[in-house]
């Protein structure tokens, strides 16, 4: 099934080697670039193969020198971790099994960034084996560029098709590709014919990024204007293999949303009407920014059902449900830095790219996710969150204040930029034994002033202009779940009489106690 | 000394009144848009004599509807503030104390956003007696746009003179005057003849803002450009009041910086030396951005005195120290939305406009402030902060959780946004009874995401690239004051092996107990 046609320039078809040959190529210590962005467009083959080495080399028991063995200062605490063959890893976001997982599973990964998913490497975090930065995903370019992280050893990058000038046709996902192009002293090439030959065309890669003091205006104002070229560059001198696959994007399968789900749809459309009779939205909203996953499925589901016309997208991932926004002609235009698609609507994009290619455009994550142009152009953000306190601070990543899920993504660049920040959770996890409105937040990824609209399936709270007390009454009355509400109104009332401060009262030694009886009883609920 | 040829068009000079006669068009619970920010800019007479009024109306023991009374949905919980004769008050940042000052004492606020440091005012908020919003300073314009507020009744603007033809020639700050002038229903304007005339022609007012999706990229590469108008714009229709006053803008003076400040400057020069030899920063390093106060001035001191020259400021306010540089010639341009200088050296300026105005430009806060602005000049942020916890969540706001000292101000629009975000302070607080390294933040301003230097006395912390384990050996060991060096090691050495996670591991039944000892004992040392 692989389409040989799709390497069209001789001299990278000359570099076309195997995976095992490709992977060779990365060493122990390695900082390592691959392409991925939420489990779209991520090398297949090489990241097995590496790990198909690591896990040799684990059985040879080879030595290696200090710097070999890790290439970073360790923090030397953790006992797990003592493969001797470990790289450092970046992506544009979270990847697939094949990449985060093998590598994770032959205990591969020393130091990973910007952004995780896979449960077998989240678990390895959490044992406190892998060191894992999470970071604003609009950020991790232009740190790479300023020399922060230091020397790009290996760029390893999934592309549909290369073309007769050498250019890389991007796939499915652009996320940090550039950036890893241009910076890696070595590149390897997946080309992937799973991957429709018709994404050629859809993608927008702008040269004009810089380093301070020479950066300019980014000319974008619209979500649906094109500012670069179709291609990705790259130097042939430093391209050290090429290899074919025929694999598809492994993404998990949403399931149909729930009442609750639906619920939160339904408070968030209502406020839109809202919004857009008195004055404050024009009639088709503005750009939408949305994360994944099943209460972002049933938002776009409501969208689509909805009377707002023209609508647009300037986010991140394109999942399910904004595909069939587009389909309906609800949506005009989507502009993000990847797909993140359930397999069926995979299969059913692929059938049908070519109409769906001047509905979408795919650009480098630094531009999908900047501050200057979500400003600018005014996104709607809608973000989920794992709790938010009753002031509104919200945690986005650590459970329990220290246990990571995923990460922060690019929920922060959104939501301090946009023009309009809503976060939406149900408001129990784990069968009611989880409070999403807890007293104080055992984390904070979004402070009080970047979280305008919380929503539950209990209600909305609407935050803009209150202060912390006003806010604690509404999200209290709004969006707890009746089972906490009492809980969280006798813990506010108190504070406002003990706390040290009553600006955004707390009592400091019962603030976490709530996640301290989960930790000790596995519910937030008194026994 | 009111200079009475400052009012240069007839149709305003007819509208000239007393402060009295001008105040009695605020009614209660109007919506009232003052200018001011850090202590540069703000009317002195007319809330004065509005103070007065209300101290009066009080006296006379007044009847008012519900809506007279507030004007606005009051959380209905607090004791105090049971004033019939209350406003909604908005500004750039602080102000001085004939304006916050004097209406608090006279009870007159039931709700101040987006920034206060008034000590009177202060006391009232804490005591849960007045709604406080501490906003992102560069989202205050934007958002009254927006309309989230509500309807701005009056706009109060200091200004150092009126031209021919009607526009305003701005003061000591600009702030958010273009905003309250352009959204209140009713202006009156105070023109003070202690502001230097020679402030004409400072200022840079930018008329190119609009609402998403009419907005266009801000033409704006050099913190030197630009590129709007000396002057702001009034519908002469709103003005209902025209007050001349004599009165010098008051700023509380600067202790000289004491060896904790010059240990922390020390550390910064070192590290900036190091980033240019590594080739991360220029040699005339990038635009600076400084919070105020006596560690700022030894930092500034600290680069009057070191080898970077042609420095540049894009920044929210020009303090002393930056005005040395400017008068030494190490500092090229300073932009900023205000002045923040003690008595001693506002005289100076004052003495010497005409020579500054070439150096200095200032504009409109959502200017100075921008993300896209400091996004794309690449500022470098340095910023003080209440407490840092050991991952580098940085309280900037609220003493032991929930004491509001003054606000977030513009940290959040620097600091995320910046090509380099510091964060400094001495290692203790009063006289060592408080560690500025704790466990867990009692409260979150800035995220782990946008700390990437932490400087105390003790030393500097580079955290980029670094993940929150690495970061908490690394804080400890260069920043904790050796009193609390080994609680800290100790608490995070149980933590790694105790918590739930160990991505950030705590202990969450003892994360927030130095603060908690601190309230009960009056330290964060145990007995």
């Amino acid at each position: 099934m692989i389409d040989h046609s799709r390497i069209r320039s001789a001299a990278f078809r000359a570099k076309v080697t195997s995976a095992e040959q490709a992977a060779s190529f990365i060493r122990p210590g390695a900082m390592v670039g691959m392409s991925g962005f939420t489990g779209s467009g991520y090398p297949k083959a090489v990241p097995q193969a590496l790990a198909a080495i690591i896990e040799a080399e684990k059985k040879t028991g080879a030595e290696w020198t200090e710097a070999e063995r890790t290439g970073v200062e360790r923090t030397g605490i953790e006992k797990a971790g003592e493969n001797p063959f470990r790289i450092r890893l970046l992506t544009g976001a979270s990847t697939g099994p094949e990449l985060d997982g093998a590598l994770a599973r032959a205990d591969g990964i020393a130091f990973r960034m910007p952004y995780n998913s896979d449960p077998v490497l989240r678990g390895l975090i959490n044992a406190g084996a892998v060191d894992y930065l999470d970071m604003h995903l609009s950020h991790v370019a232009p740190m790479t560029w300023q020399g922060f992280f230091g020397r790009m050893d290996v760029a390893v990058i999934e592309a549909v098709a290369i073309r007769e000038d050498g250019t890389i046709v991007p796939s499915s996902s652009v996320g940090n590709n550039k950036t890893w192009l241009d910076t890696a002293r070595q590149v390897i090439i997946e080309v992937n014919s799973w991957q429709d030959a018709a994404l050629e065309g859809m993608h927008d890669i702008w040269y004009g990024t810089a380093l301070p003091p020479e950066r300019q205006p980014i000319p974008l104002v619209r979500p649906d204007d094109r500012i670069g070229q179709t291609t990705l560059r790259v130097d042939p001198a430093k391209v050290v293999a090429v290899v074919e696959t025929f694999a598809p994007d492994r993404n998990a399968p949403f399931a149909p949303p729930d009442d609750a789900a639906r619920a939160i749809a339904g408070h968030l459309m209502e406020f839109f009407r809202h919004e857009v009779a008195r004055g404050r939205l024009p009639p088709s909203l503005l750009p939408l920014q949305s994360g994944v996953g099943n209460v972002a499925n049933a938002v776009m589901a409501g969208l689509d059902d909805g009377p707002f016309e023209n609508l647009t997208a300037f986010t991140e991932v394109i999942q399910d449900g904004m595909l069939g926004m587009l389909e309906s002609g609800k949506m005009r235009v989507a502009s993000a830095t990847a797909f993140s698609l359930s397999p069926g609507a995979a299969e059913a994009l692929n059938a049908r790219m070519r109409e769906f290619r001047t509905k979408i455009i795919l650009r480098q994550q630094e531009i999908s996710n900047h501050p200057e142009l979500v400003r600018r152009l005014g996104c709607i953000a809608m973000n989920g969150l794992i709790e938010s306190d009753i002031y509104g601070n919200v945690n986005s990543t650590q459970i329990m204040g220290s246990h990571i899920q995923n990460g922060i993504g690019g929920s922060g660049d959104f939501a301090r930029n946009s023009y309009l920040s809503v976060f939406m959770t149900p408001s129990t996890a784990k069968h009611g034994r989880i409070s999403a409105i807890v007293p104080m937040a055992s984390h904070v990824d979004h402070i009080t002033q970047d979280s305008q609209i919380l929503v539950t399936e209990q209600g909305l709270a609407d935050l803009r202009g209150l202060s912390p007390r006003q806010r604690a009454e509404t999200i209290i009355r709004n969006c707890a779940h009746p089972d906490y509400r009492p809980m969280l109104l006798d813990y506010f009332r108190r504070a406002r009489e003990g706390s040290y401060g009553r600006q955004s009262p707390h009592l400091l030694d019962e603030s976490l106690s709530w996640h301290q009886r989960f930790i000790e009883t596995g519910s937030m609920l008194p026994a």
